[in-house]
């Protein structure tokens, strides 16, 4: 059988440790940051300002060139992170056609629907990942838990907006996955073991 | 470690079953309708009574007797409900002081907060549910969909309502469980030794 797994988590929770241990302890791939790196190969746009689109910051817009057509055109913001987004889904369904993977992100649990993939969401209460993201240095360590909650929050309400944007469903909400994972009481490391055996067993 | 399993689930689910065969695979206890008949031996009320109770169906009220105390008065239905809840958090805690188990419903998850349970809510979608409830008989034969369907939007109003109202928390919100699971997509037996793996991996 076939093994498809797609991640969605909130910022700070863990779930994309969780999904790069998991690939690693299942034996098969593992696309996270991969998908921006092929991104940027197949058109004219660094995987900085890539990054930056999936992100939906405010950015000065480039034209996007994808493989070699090249388009005279700017485009208004919305057109070009739907190119980006178009082009992405490409690479995933293909990812997802080569071999058996682990997808972080990028609403490829909808992306792969009809692949059956098993969707795990990945969460955690806002005192732990406050803690998780200042112990791994993911903050600026001059901001105060508050700032840092503002922070977290300010991420997972653009991921959510991402995601309803190209799936019409709301993120995070039980009924669009098939797991969803609190990590707040958890050890990561035990956790995905754990997890791995009961993706054996379900999906042998 | 003490293995203290609660479940929170959506009617038609599949989570009472789930309930049974991981107590029966782990070989601890299962609380469900155990608590039910505890109840009706300490009060003077009927397990029929108390199950009305429980799911807030328009009854008429009873006066209830709880041990060796007489209650010489009606409550309205609020107060009773509430003697009836209070009753059974103090059995549902001696239960889960006695040994490992499995208990179902019933605000166990905040009620044994201090002892650290496992959390578990089960879901699935409403096309499986309606499926199940139709194969296993648990609904009016004479049921259409439709009516299949509201008859479970209004139980699962009812126990969030229930939930709500004892623990001041949204029943079925992942942030007060610790794994949430979909069966929609798995087979029950499966599903339950795999889980039963991932707590044994969890909590040993």
């Amino acid at each position: 059988m076939r093994r498809i797994i797609t991640i969605g988590r909130n910022f700070g929770s863990g779930g994309r440790e969780v999904g790069r241990r998991l690939a690693e302890r299942l034996g098969i791939a593992y696309y996270d940051h991969e998908i921006v790196t092929e991104m940027a190969k197949r058109t004219n746009l660094t995987e900085e300002y890539i990054r930056q689109i999936e992100e939906s910051r405010t950015i000065p817009l480039l034209p996007i060139t994808i493989g070699m057509t090249f388009s005279p055109q700017f485009y208004p913001m919305l057109d070009q992170s739907l190119q980006v987004f178009t082009e992405q889904s490409k690479i995933i369904k293909e990812m997802a056609e080569k071999s058996d993977c682990v997808i972080v992100g990028r609403c490829a649990d909808y992306l792969l629907r009809e692949k059956n993939p098993l969707r795990l969401f990945i969460y955690a209460d806002m005192e732990y990942r406050i803690k998780r993201c200042r112990a791994r240095g993911d903050a600026d360590e001059d901001l105060s838990d508050k700032g840092l909650r503002a922070r977290i929050q300010g991420v997972d309400k653009e991921r959510a907006r991402y995601y309803q944007l190209y799936t019409n469903q709301t993120w995070g909400d039980p009924e669009n996955y098939d797991l969803c994972i609190n990590t707040s009481r958890m050890d990561i490391k035990v956790l995905t073991e754990a997890l791995a055996m009961f993706i054996e067993k379900t999906t042998h």
